[in-house]
C-alpha cells in the first residue's frame, strides 16, 4: 500500500513549511510536484511519471490553487472526471481568500478547504490539524480500488 | 446566515450520543432527520418542510448510511447532483465497517466518512474533532452561494 501524499506547490517558501510540518508529525512519504502540469503526469502516470505504480494512488493530495502551467482547479477537475483518481480525498491548501475560489472548489469536488495561516506557529498547528484528521480520525478509501475505473 | 448542522440518523441511541456529543463544543443548531426521505425534503424544501428558508443551507450534513425510505448513498447523490445542495460538506457517519460503502461514498462526493466508535468517550471525542475541523479549520462554502444552481 502506498503511503504517499501528493504536496502540489509552487511557491518554495510554503513548500518547506508544509513539509516541515507534515513530516514532523507522520511518517508517510511526500512527493512534491510544483505545477500542475507536474501533478496531473504524478496522478495518471504519465510524462516524468510514466513508471509510477497506479495501483497505489496517493493517500491524499495537498492543493494549491495558484499554479504554473495548470491551475489547481483545473487539476481537481480532471481528478474528479476520472475513475482512476475519483476517490482521492483533495484539501485545498492555499493562500487565497476569494469566496469565488472556496466555492468553485467545493463545487469541483475538494473535500476540504484549508486557508494557509501566514503566522508559522500557527501554520503548524494547522498543518498537525488537517493531518491528523485525514490520516486519523476520517477513513480513507481503500487503496485497491482506487485505481479501477 | 444559517448556522444550522443536518443530521441524517435513524438510530434513537445514536441520535442522542451525536446531539449530546455535538451541542458540547459548539452553539450551531441541529435538525434532525430520521430518514432519507425527511433529509431530502429538508434540503430541498418539500414535504414538510417546504417553509423552510433555501438561501440558508445546513453547514454541515452528518448522513448515516442504512436510512428508512431513501438510503444515505442516494440522498448523497442526489445532493451532488443539485446545483443547490452540491456544494455543502457531507460527513458519513456510519457503524458500517465495508469498504464498498467508504469507496461508494467518495466516489458519489462525501466529502470524509467517519467510522462511529463504539465506546462512548472515543465516539464523543471524534465528534469533537470532526466539529473542530470542520467549523474551525476548514473553510466552509459562502452560504450567499449555496442556493444558486
Amino acid at each position: 500500500m502506498n503511503k504517499t501524499i501528493l504536496l502540489v506547490e509552487d511557491n518554495p517558501d510554503d513548500e518547506a513549511l508544509t513539509l516541515r510540518a507534515v513530516r514532523k508529525h507522520m511518517p508517510h512519504g511526500i512527493v512534491v510536484a510544483r505545477d500542475g502540469a507536474e501533478a496531473l503526469d504524478y496522478l495518471f502516470a504519465t510524462g516524468g511519471h510514466s513508471e509510477r505504480d497506479t495501483l497505489a494512488n496517493p493517500l491524499l493530495v495537498l492543493l494549491d490553487l495558484k499554479l504554473p502551467k495548470v491551475n489547481g482547479l483545473e487539476v481537481l477537475r480532471r481528478m474528479r472526471e476520472d475513475g482512476r483518481t475519483r476517490s482521492i480525498p483533495v484539501i485545498v491548501f492555499t493562500s487565497s481568500t476569494e469566496e469565488q475560489d472556496i466555492l468553485d472548489s467545493y463545487r469541483l469536488g475538494a473535500n476540504s478547504y484549508i486557508r494557509k495561516p501566514v503566522d508559522y506557529g500557527q501554520f503548524c498547528d494547522n498543518m498537525k490539524q488537517v493531518m491528523n484528521y485525514w490520516l486519523s480520525v476520517n477513513q480513507l478509501p481503500p487503496q485497491r480500488n482506487c485505481a479501477t475505473a
